[in-house]
């Protein structure tokens, strides 16, 4: 076997799930974010590759094969040369034509779709490839987690309209639904940020844990899921004139007083009585974003309302500009756009006066400033659910899929039309669909272990079962294992042989990390004895098998565990889809 | 079915192959040599991917996977960063870190070697990997044989010495070979240059055609293949002194006589008589090479002398250093490394005075200049062979495949060393092997087609059967259909099926096209008559079926093209491996 297990995991790999896939040589680092697959990775990534494919073959997806170096004037078509710039690998040729390793691939599909499609009797069309993606993040980390080329299924629907697009989405839904059971992996479907995308709506698959980097909101009650990018809450209820003096506003004196903590400690008042102003800078724009003290900003959600340029924090310039001075900003004469988060209540609020060492109480929002209203605050733990008023509970997450309605984003862009049953011209109604297939191999050892290695699905491991002959210098023990492997691998076992001379310890400490399914063991004193050891990787008792029909046995051992496995996820998918 | 066949071809696709692939729908390109697989092409390239992966795993290859966008430094441990630069596609991330995607992956699996390598114990080993490969290559042409993206299989062994390498090299042949026998075409394995990849011994895998752009020498007499780049030749035996005048040389007036062509007419002498001098300069170097008037300089054998440098074209200043004068360059006192062909005789030639419209008579090689001799011609159609001295005839061929005795060229560069069994520290000794998919999936196509389209091999169609139903809106023909491939598929063949509404003329000229093995008709009449009307697509005649165990017939009869294909590819490679 080429890749050697480690006793001990890189210094650099501090979460579990990242220290197993360097350990049990699944995959090693080429440098930040780039991974080979050693044999034993490969073996577990292809088969989640074929899980993939089956499902989506079995909602009518047709597999193609789009490259990895993709042509400018495709990206520029849709405006995304530019837009991913910041994440992009790009190249150029010799005759400097430039070129993008691909982020995704829509635009790809869109190009292929307006050469193909050109009647609604073709429609709709499902279709998908396995493809490297490139992603020049700037932290990569966590293993296999979040890396900078990794293989995507990216599916791509073609409809008629949007009803045709939602039937898509659905299937969708459903068929990774089923991926995830099959895959020995809890995901739940979580309304997301369209992002980089573009698009309407968006679902992410999320699995929980600690590990992840994804912030969620789950609500206690309904089946409401959101990431925090996206999350929304209910408003308590105000009474419109409650709280609100008659006062006009009025400046006082705050030394040095620059922020909310500081202003709260020194006016006893709690957070959410301030009013907190962000000035900021996207393009050639300056934004202020107007937020209680208490809340922070989502930069998705402000991202969005942007049209999804990226904000940065203002420079001294733009501070001039607006007549805003650092530490003192308040909304009142500020002169940029301004946008008031909706959880900004009627109330009054204390604000910067956009002087030094000065803040205005009795600020009335409508009275003293104006602006857009929009959602632009972080969700937390114990908010109210948007849907039910239920309480919201935070969760960490890892993204392990994630499907978007495009709607006629990139069609329309691109010119990638259809002539409808009436002779009109129309876009094609797009939606595309992505799981990674690192990504998830490494979900799966967070969901499938423990503390002596991994614990993995029959249906993903690299193998079925681990032979250990001991000694293997024993000519007995080393035929009765080896004609053993014979004789599994005919009955259509996939069978890890580890026939290197090394001690019991070594060998069952390399099994208990690898983690296939079952362990076989082939000592001198069983040979003797006329038997062989199985032990069940997620159980903690051997058994002793007669060696004359061991195999059948083990076989059959190993078809039930296949069976049950199997059942499992289809019940479980059937489950989450009837709830869904 | 994503992908529209076509009636015509676009002009720019001038061979039958490339045609065909973009008729057939099987590939679409997206910009100059870059290409994406609809689904038809997809199906037959994961087949051709497959056959490969079963034969070298059969040999005991691991497959791994390593990533597309791979770091500068361990390209530049080999010197190959500078080296493929003319044809490689590089990146940058916004760290300004430098990455090149792999013109081929030696110098990334020797560092997986050094890494999980330690002992002698581990070896031999044989991994591999399907990877997208870049190429920047000037000319790219001829639909997919000759692209910039490929995914090519290249696999890698690992071995304690040459006499190891010798046998991974000799399983690898016999591997190829079956391959190649296996996807149904004749391909011959070829001495070749050992090119970019270094190291010592080469042989390429040449299909026969006028498509390709290799030029290729096999003997008549005995089993010497060798490509142009590598042929040699049997050199006329000469007597020592034959044909040796004593007298001295001397120059004469050629006005205007700039070129063999011009010399051989207006002296009345063969162009074997003249001396051929060519003024060359490799990186800092002028080099000189020497020739018969009647030879061509083979430049990747001079590469090979000037230790992988290419040679360009002197400029003026190496002309005036070299004290040469373009037109009338001769050996005889230029300043220059002066490469002498071995086919230079010991006779008495007429050369370049190095003077203005003047040659030299009577120049004696070894008497009047000297240089290092060498094999540096191009070798023709009827020259010797240099095994037996037979007729050497020349053919042009794609090569679909290449495999190269590395040695130890890339563990030494990269220190890829193992622990001998004596304790010492020794370099791994490496080969690799490399085949294109892409180029394989249309030189399958080169060597099975006819005037109306392609004939696939069964192993690698899209699909086994096409049933065309006619006309489709009949509902007891589309019932009828339906059945049949519903039964096809439980049986295990795999159907395309076209219910398209269209004319007969246009479904069959499709069926041709596209090329599967068998065209099943469900038509009106025959519905009517209780049968159904099978045709292969390599035979003239249909035969009709009666529709009562329809399914199970045709069935049969694929099972029976797969049995005997299967059983051909067998033979042919035994007999092969056998010749070899």
């Amino acid at each position: 076997m080429f890749g050697r297990t480690l006793r001990e995991a890189p210094a650099d790999a501090v979460t579990t799930s990242h220290q197993l896939v360097l350990r049990a040589a699944l995959a090693r680092p080429l440098a930040t974010g780039l991974y080979s697959l050693l044999p034993l990775g490969n073996r577990v990534s292809r088969k989640i590759e074929q899980i993939i494919r089956e499902e989506i073959d079995r909602i009518g997806g047709q597999e193609m094969k789009v490259p990895v170096i993709t042509p400018a004037e495709l990206w520029q078509e849709s405006g995304r040369w530019e837009a991913l710039e910041p994440n992009a690998f790009r190249t150029k040729d010799h005759n400097g034509r430039d070129y993008m390793i691909p982020y995704t691939h829509e635009e790809l599909f869109t190009n292929h779709a307006r050469q193909e499609i050109v009647s609604y009797r073709q429609l709709p069309m499902v279709v998908y490839h396995f493809q490297a993606k490139g992603r020049d993040e700037e932290r990569s980390r966590g293993g296999l987690l979040r890396v900078r080329e990794f293989v995507m299924k990216d599916s791509y629907t073609f409809d008629v309209d949007h009803a045709g697009l939602d039937r898509a989405y659905e299937a969708h839904l459903a068929a990774y639904t089923r991926i995830f059971a099959r895959l020995g992996v809890r995901a739940h479907a979580v309304e997301s940020d369209t992002g980089a995308m573009g698009g309407d709506v968006a679902h992410e698959f999320q699995v929980l844990t600690d590990e992840g980097e994804d912030t969620l909101l789950f609500c206690a009650a309904c089946p409401y899921k959101a990431n925090l990018e996206r999350a929304a809450r209910r408003l308590p209820e105000v009474a419109p004139t409650a709280g609100v003096p008659a006062v006009a506003m009025a400046p006082f004196a705050t030394p040095g007083l620059t922020s909310i903590e500081q202003l709260e400690t020194s006016l006893g008042l709690p957070a959410a009585a301030f009013l907190k102003t962000l000035l900021l800078r996207a393009g050639d724009e300056v934004v202020a974003v107007v937020l209680p003290g208490d809340r922070d900003l989502n930069h998705a959600k402000l991202r969005k309302l942007l049209g999804g340029r990226q904000a940065k924090f203002a420079n001294d310039g733009d501070f001039d500009a607006a007549g805003g001075v650092p530490g003192f900003v308040g909304p009142v004469g500020l002169r940029a756009r301004i946008v008031v988060d909706v959880s900004v209540g009627p109330g009054a609020y204390v604000a910067g006066a956009n002087r030094k060492d000065a803040h205005l109480r009795d600020v009335l929002p409508g009275r003293d400033f104006h602006g857009e209203i929009a959602d632009v605050h972080d969700v937390r733990d114990g908010d109210a659910c948007p849907r039910c008023g239920g309480r919201l509970v935070q969760h960490r997450g890892v993204e392990v899929g994630n499907i978007f309605k495009l709607g006629t984003y990139y069609s329309e862009k691109m010119g990638a039309s259809y002539l409808a049953e009436d002779g009109t011209k129309r876009p094609i109604v797009m939606g595309s669909y992505g799981i990674g297939l690192g990504r998830n191999l490494q979900t799966i050892i967070v969901e499938n272990h423990d503390e002596r290695g991994i614990t993995w699905p029959i249906a993903v491991a690299p193998f079925e079962a681990h032979v250990v002959a001991l000694p293997v210098k024993d000519a007995g023990v080393r035929a009765a294992a080896e004609r053993l492997v014979a004789d599994l691998e005919t009955l259509g076992v996939e069978v890890l042989y580890d026939d290197r001379d090394d001690s019991a310890g070594v060998k069952f400490a390399d099994a208990d990390l690898i983690g296939c399914p079952f362990r076989v063991t082939v000592s001198k004193r069983n040979v003797a004895a006329g038997k062989v050891e199985l032990k069940a990787r997620r159980s903690a008792e051997a058994e002793l098998l007669e060696a004359a029909g061991a195999a059948e046995h083990i076989a059959a051992a190993v078809r039930a565990v296949r069976d049950t496995e199997r059942a499992t996820a289809e019940e479980r998918a059937a489950r989450a889809t009837a709830r869904a």
